[in-house]
């Protein structure tokens, strides 16, 4: 299918139903005696017990298996800033992904303000409804505060997608194409493009992982201690990465190196760049939706395994395999956080499912729905 | 069913269903082709088309069907203030019956403020996503400033169930009780016992469809102008009612009444107080779950019509009759708000859905699914 057709498609589509999900009835409303049940006088009791013991909640009514997929809409997709209402049908599929998936009750809350704090006090006044919260398509550095506060002050688990998500995903491929290339994570260069939500929770899953040599590259250059124009998150990544002290840009990192990382921007990386790297190279190029060099090149080139965000090639990265499974995982288990530790099981498990890795199959198929099953057993 | 075995059985039904609504995807998300249109890299054009026009988002996302059901559970049902986690049973019901009977999708948001600037805010904030806002369970008097603020700040249709809901099939019941009982709304004398969300609003659509001689009474006796402990809801009453300058208690009120309207407490009205009224007079004693007086004894002291908010006594006061029509009506018209005249013509189109009323049949069955669409006519 060409994208202009595509893209007419998918209006279509959206148009016929007026969206991707409905709200509907677990319980039969039918009759008096329903009505009795479900709702008054019922109900009454219901409430009674949970307002005594809040944590019955869990029991009683949908919280356990409900999650907010709240975004501002302020980095949505490739498109960027476009704000709580264009960026409801993407949280909208997300929670149609999150059923089909996982079985989990996911609802959009688009939301009117990009204020740091408002956004935090929102989601704590609107928890109670909900049993986690996937925070979505929020730019960064702005994430990175929202996310750490509401872990703090939240006690139900928390996670940004784009973040953590992509980082899970991410680290699934590595560990399946360091397999196949015959690597250690532990003398593996790695060089990462883009330092927003994505980068900077690969890089800390990363290193969470084993991974030491790490060079990490945002639009201005090399991330290094003696940048003066660094945000405390780049501070910080200043003192755990870059150990061979470079600076320069991309093409200053790369030679030499053994895995590129792209969640930067189209054009980032060239054939030239490509051949300056170690041979048998391991190229994820997630720039969306363009990536940071199309597979065509970067194979030309003499990539050792290319992956990308997209579903027309091979290797696709997708946050689909993680999400659904991990708050599958969360809900089935009580758990009360998602944790680095649980990501990186995550993280095997995924490399797992994948029987016999090979260059072109480094991660399961985004559609294999029995992944959810193996990503919710490692969350525990 | 005795209470005992009812809440027995409530509870059991809510803990088998882990609570009563779930939210399913209205599209294919089967092939790679169905989630290429539902989402990446297909919805980013739907993404594109309404971040260049919002108004589109009702065309092409859910929220031209979503209502957010709000509640800080300051007083759900008879139970009070019991907090956001024991409001979400009752607001799940809700969202139960919006879908059930309206195909409209609703969503409960239980929030854990109990600040009449936080909520207002917090209304705000969420906007994006849905075409409407069902306020629900808040306690008066925040919840007129809470309506009246958000009507004015939001372009979507605000509604607080508790008064305009309640308000309007008070009025649609009444309707029928003028009609059977021969008397006209401008000389029929009426006393409201209860002074919160739902007394001022049944006065206020009263006193808009034509009623005149209307006496209210809160816990410290009729509200006239000479009170020095009234707020200025009440103090704003004490100008359009109480034409005959009365001062005292419900009993005072009552001599020469037609009608009793209570939405207070259980033992409010006594036989002796029934017998005070004028004949074949007209009660509507709505405390919840206990009315004001029961119905054996106001028949006993002579009423003419009786109507409770009870399922298991003839004539009840149920908001389902009302308010998934309404946002039915808002949902198809493109409506912006719900006006007074718009709930005045929902009561009679109520009113008519009976069609030979009777003492014991003023209002349809709360069950009668052909409701919806005369309601919903009625928004235009």
């Amino acid at each position: 299918m060409s994208d202009s057709d595509l893209y007419k498609q998918s209006l279509e589509l959206h148009r016929k139903h007026r969206g991707k999900i409905e709200i509907i009835s677990k319980v039969p409303i039918a009759t008096k005696d329903d009505l009795s049940l479900a709702y008054t006088p019922g109900v009454a009791e219901v409430s009674r017990v949970v307002a005594d013991n809040p944590d019955l909640a869990r029991e009683y009514t949908i919280t356990r298996n409900t999650v907010a997929i709240v975004s501002d809409g302020s980095a949505v997709l490739g498109l960027g800033n476009i704000g709580p209402y264009g960026a409801l049908p993407v949280m909208e599929g997300k929670a149609a992904l999150f059923k089909e998936f996982a079985g989990v009750d996911a609802f959009p809350i688009c939301v009117a303000t990009q204020d740091t704090e408002e956004i935090i006090e929102l989601v704590k006044n609107i928890a109670p409804t909900f049993g986690g919260i996937n925070l979505e398509d929020i730019s960064a550095p702005r994430c990175f505060e929202i996310l750490g506060r509401l872990k703090d002050e939240l006690d139900i688990p928390i996670m940004h997608d784009d973040q953590q998500g992509t980082a899970t995903v991410t680290l699934a491929g590595l560990i399946n194409a360091l397999k196949i290339t015959n690597r250690d994570k532990k003398r593996t260069r790695v060089v990462i493009s883009g330092v927003g939500a994505a980068g900077v929770a690969i890089a800390r899953l990363m290193l969470a992982y084993g991974f030491e040599d790490i060079t990490m590259v945002d639009s201005k250059g090399i991330i290094e201690k003696n940048r003066s124009d660094l945000n405390d998150i780049k501070k910080d990544l200043a003192k755990s990465t870059n150990i061979r002290n470079l600076t320069g840009s991309v093409s200053d990192a790369l030679p030499g190196a053994d895995v590129f990382i792209g969640v930067s921007k189209a054009g980032v990386l060239s054939e030239n760049m490509i051949q300056s790297m170690n041979k048998d190279s391991i190229i994820f190029a997630m720039a969306n939706p363009e990536p940071e060099i199309m597979p065509d090149k970067a194979i030309s080139a003499g990539v050792g395994i290319i992956a990308t965000g997209r579903s027309d090639f091979p290797n696709q990265v997708n946050n689909v395999l993680a999400f659904p499974g991990i708050f599958r995982g969360v809900f089935d288990n009580n758990l009360t956080e998602i944790s680095d530790k649980a990501l990186i099981r995550v993280a095997e498990a995924l490399a797992d499912c994948v029987e016999n890795p090979e260059r072109d199959r480094i991660l399961p198929n985004p559609l294999d729905k029995t992944v959810v099953d193996a990503v919710s057993r490692a969350m525990i």
